[in-house]
């Protein structure tokens, strides 16, 4: 039941999020020395009004 | 103050929305011996292409 | 793989931790229309002077 | 890499939320002692039919 | 019910921590438009081996 | 600021724990088209009985 959770940025493209889930699931299967059908990853995609880095939100950067 | 959260596909009948809620409420203010005032719960719906079980996103199931 | 997670105070008594974890999966797969083997539930048990309500630790309250 | 994760209802107006992330994140780099470049933000903003308190979904609410 | 989630590092003294968790609640109140009493905050510590940033575990540092 | 959070059992080897940190920021950093640096990983770790799949305790599992 290891569960993966990103946050980032929103990931267009298909195929780019198709790899990630892959490559991470296979990475935490060998860490944890379980099946990849346990793992589980979410995907968490923020709009840039949504996150500040040094007190400035991403949409307001030049 | 104790936080109950949910993650999991969309629940789009409303009546099981309401009753899930009122039924984990219930639970949790029997278990920790508070008012059920005093329980939240976040229900947070994931789309298909937001989760992945065994590296593969949901969307992408046969 | 629906996910519950619960934030709350620390559940010294083993069978009310039991039932409760039980409980949730079931009203959870009932509202998801999934078998119980599916949910996970997480407890997180937070110290009182890790939460505060109202800008008070509950450590610090009366 | 200190993370702040705010849960709440909408905030519609930019000013208050830049004001926010920027009182957020002076109060965390002061107490961790870090430069503020180093504090993350993140402002999750659920609907009124994601969250319950006592029960009762606050789309229910009278 | 806004909840204001803190990861970071350890804080040792209580004077600091008590601090923190007035002016994160205060600020949250004032852009919410809420008294204070509705705002939760939960504190969680890390261990330097439980976070990593560029791929290098905090306690593996120089 | 991409986060990615990790639930799971203990990782016991800090070998283990190092390699999967490693892995998962080159796996989101090459997703996400960012530097390594900017990725941060949490690693947190449940004891048996924090978790329930299908409404049992990883605790009292035969």
């Amino acid at each position: 039941m290891p569960i993966i959770t990103l946050e980032g940025p929103p990931i267009l493209e298909k195929a780019v999020r198709r790899s990630l889930v892959e490559e991470l699931t296979r990475s935490a299967a060998k860490a944890y020395g379980l099946p990849e059908e346990k793992i589980i990853v979410l995907v968490r995609e923020n709009a840039p009004d949504q996150v500040a880095v040094g007190g400035v939100l991403l949409a307001d950067r030049p």
